[in-house]
């Protein structure tokens, strides 16, 4: 299971926006006969790569057991179901580390591979090919991405100066990092206010990737300058809005955007409601590279799941935050009113840390 | 040498204000024949206790090598000279780390051994050495303790609410990592904003210690109520003042407290003065628990050598920072304005994280 965790980390970037899969098949005594991870969309998944594999060198799997990080599907979707490809090769055991939370297939996989004589054991290495696909579960079961927030800070807090610059604070170590976090995501969201005040491109220039992922904007007026940096890759913008402006949505159609309004009843973007939208678009996770106001704006409205924070030693002083006004009840009386956070990890990256905090409980879904 | 290091690691706490040394002696076909390291002041040297190791053991050290961490005294101190001993027992050779910069030895002890036909490297295991002894070299060279603030806040840099609340931001188990730092201080520091408010101890108690360090606060105007928590434990307490007042002083005496006036123009303490006054009283590791504004005070002047931050996973949003006006010049305009820090660590301590940040150059003395 070692095995297929790691083939199921290889084929993440490749696998979107389907779950990345390991599977690796071992003969009775013991040897590996197979191993393969899902494809890109409508290729095959890991469970037939893994057989192929076999195939091409000539093992046989017959009372074979197979490993795999999800359970193997059972309806006909880009690809034909895997339980029947296991069933024909005449496999004794499925060992999966997770029930496929898709409603399509949910324990109907296993059911179908019990049906057919074939021994299943679910759990083994549950946790790690859980968060191996955290995006995927999260799309699956909560109905919305898993929400990243990437954030640039000093070691006292501060993303940016009074005056609003910040542009660097960390490294070109720490950015590279950070691209390869933007690369691995559905998409990436930001603000129109950075877009205004940085006018970046925000897309993947610093790390290896097979192609930029969709950038969502949003921008309640639609005051994105059709000029701006950020229509110069090629990728999907999506940029959602509160008050129709038909001129303003014009100028950004033409840029090649595309504009949703999705307003809330204080006229700015309802943005649980793009969360969901995106989610339906087909995007596991979301790295959002927004300023401290968004980002307050998405932690006080519990749409967060996840810091990605690099922090520079430099200490600051006067400054902006990582968040203003992240409380939904305004600024605290009671530490324990604090929103808690769990440290995931903390590295060093160039001469800057790499913490990863997970908001306490978002992951129990 | 490594054996040596770890014997110098070990006696940090017990050889204050001395340097803590170790020392290894290796006879002429390289088998270990005594070892020791520096005994609580007026006690034996590293080197005394390495050849008393070595004759309780009936081992020879005639033409063996001596690794020792720092360069044996030539004076004599509160003990005889080391350099006679070696010399004496006969030994070939001294592998040492680093030139005692005291300048009652500074090279007349590796002078002396020479003199006496040893043969004498310095270097070896020389940075190790000197973090082991970092307090000890700033006050022997700068003439002042080594300045470590300790600060616990929020992963967004928040060391209290708007009102003040900072009781307790970080875990049980950061409190306890703290006290072990607070034990292997020569003396803790605070000022008179954060007795008022805390009214805190500020002693060992949730670590090992054989001694309290001394406690020193900062308090320009005597404001220091007598009936204060940091009277209760048994150990000195040191009060620097900037306005005489000699009813308040002769309360703080009754309650054994030491007060010395060191004001600076404006009516304030003279921090600069108050270090070298504390490396005076040999002082060689400053523990400093303060609030922001001390904190901002002690940076702002250029007195910090290192951070220490307990970073709790929360995030406060509005609230106090590490430090208030960290920079002479007020406000930043510009980033490569900021305090540049060097990342020593960052561990996990329970739940917190624990970085440990040096400014950057105050190591080069």
């Amino acid at each position: 299971m070692r095995l297929a965790l790691d083939l199921s980390a290889s084929a993440r970037l490749l696998s979107q926006p389907n779950p990345s899969v390991g599977c690796v098949i071992l003969s009775p005594d013991g040897e590996c006969v197979g191993r393969g991870h899902t494809q890109a969309p409508g290729g095959p998944h890991a469970e037939i790569m893994a057989l192929r594999d076999a195939a091409a060198h000539g093992h046989s799997v017959a009372h074979a057991t197979a490993y795999v990080t999800l359970e193997p599907c059972s309806h006909q979707g880009r690809t034909g179901p895997c339980c029947d490809a296991l069933i024909a090769a005449g496999v004794r055991k499925v060992v999966a580390s997770l029930t496929d939370p898709n409603p399509l297939v949910s324990g109907q996989g296993f059911e179908r591979l019990r049906a057919a004589g074939i021994e299943v054991e679910v759990g083994l290495g549950a946790e790690e090919a859980r968060e191996l696909n955290i995006g995927f579960l999260s799309r699956m079961i909560r109905k919305t991405p898993w929400v990243r927030l990437k954030v640039a800070s000093s070691l006292d807090g501060k993303t940016a100066l009074p005056d609003g610059t910040s542009q660097w604070i960390t490294s070109e170590a720490a950015r590279a990092d950070g691209h390869a976090w933007r690369a691995r995501a559905g998409a990436v969201l930001t603000g129109v206010g950075t877009v205004l005040e940085d006018d970046p491109r925000l897309d993947v220039r610093l790390a290896e990737t097979h192609r930029q992922p969709p950038l969502v904007v949003i921008d309640s007026r639609l005051q994105t300058p059709p000029a701006a940096r950020i229509f110069e890759p090629a990728r999907p913008v999506w940029i959602y809005a509160a008050v129709p402006d038909s001129a303003a949505q014009a100028a950004l159609e033409a840029r090649g955007a595309e504009v949703r309004y999705l307003p809330d009843p204080r006229g700015k973007v309802d943005l649980a409601a793009v969360l969901r939208d995106l989610a339906a678009r087909e995007i596991n996770e979301l790295h959002v590279e927004a300023g401290h106001k968004l980002n307050g704006s998405l932690i006080r409205e519990g749409l967060v799941d996840e810091l990605l924070l690099y922090m520079a030693p430099k200490l600051i002083g006067d400054g902006l935050g990582i968040a203003s006004q992240p409380h939904a009840a305004g600024p605290l009386t009671r530490l324990d009113q604090a929103l808690p956070l769990q440290f995931k990890s903390c590295e060093t990256i160039g001469p800057d840390l790499r913490i990863i905090a997970r908001v306490a409980g978002r992951d129990r879904f």
